[in-house]
């Protein structure tokens, strides 16, 4: 927008400044709308998808798995990063089947979540996912987490009482909410077999 | 909780990876469950405090900002990192005081929430605060943002419909919902002047 220019920043240059083995950090030099110059550095990332899995009597579907930068076990939503060129309802539906051995035959998007526009170019796609079928999950080698269910009132009460702290957890916990009180609507695709 | 064991990783050994202006990465080797070995890379950050500023007719103090990763202008709660060795609450103080001018008579937490629990150690205290009085703000050099204000149902309509997609933010939605419906009860603390 016109008026948005006495905040918007244009970049001048882009270094890399670690390619890890899974973090891609750059560094630019960016103009500021005074004039200055600053230098804003972040994280390169392909994206994400979280699914909130709902099976027919209610509950939902849930991972407990041991995060290292905590230092603990977190609760959370099923989720993982979009593999290249990867569609995104693809990689739900790949993450879904691969951390806790569920299908599901019905999808509705939600929405969108940036976890830190600060630092990283991260975007975590949410999405339901109800007709659910359960078989064999198929972890990577480096992956180790529980799957158990829980109520929509039980994962609400765990936000408010800090047992849920994951920032993606919290905002499927948004959705949910105003989802099943009929505030906020989504619509559901029917996938064929 | 010893009945863990079966998801927790050990670290083995940690080096810097990237110390820059802002970001500060490490490396990590760790054992996994099974025994083997694995790298992760994450983020060293030190926190942050997200403040929900109320006014006295129920709207809401609301900040529109250039985030370079995302390369557009985003709707957020005020927020900012914790200086060392700071208090959190004094963090809340200046950062809401600093970018929107605005002192609270009244503060209470919510709760804590963690915007990327698998590359950075970044916690976000989240805080209301009431009993506004508007000043001067003070923006640090670098810092090119607008204020302004919404009721608590524009807020919610934004993150419906995308207009706003910042983790923190959307958190704060979730605690304003359900402060204002009576369902989520918080504790305010009543600062001296």
């Amino acid at each position: 927008m016109a008026d948005d220019d006495h905040l918007i920043e244009q970049r001048l240059a882009s270094t890399t400044v670690l390619q890890g083995h899974f973090l891609h950090a750059v560094r630019d030099t960016v103009s500021l709308p005074n004039g200055g110059q600053a230098t804003r550095e972040y994280i390169i990332h392909p994206g994400a998808v979280m699914v909130i899995p709902m099976l027919d009597d209610g509950q939902l579907v849930m991972e407990r798995q041991y995060r290292h930068p905590m230092g603990r076990v977190m609760v959370e939503f099923p989720a993982g990063k979009l593999d290249p060129q990867e569609d995104i309802l693809a990689c739900a539906r790949r993450e879904l089947l691969e951390e806790t051995g569920y299908r599901a035959a019905q999808w509705a998007r939600a929405g969108v979540l940036h976890p830190v526009i600060s630092y990283s170019t991260e975007f975590i796609e949410v999405w339901f996912a109800r007709g659910l079928t359960v078989g064999q999950r198929q972890l990577d080698d480096e992956e180790f987490l529980d799957v158990f269910t829980a109520t929509p009132q039980q994962v609400l009460d765990w936000c408010r009482d800090g047992t849920i702290t994951d920032a993606k957890t919290l905002i499927g916990a948004l959705w949910l909410q105003n989802v099943l009180n009929g505030s906020w609507s989504i619509e559901w695709q029917h996938l064929s077999a």
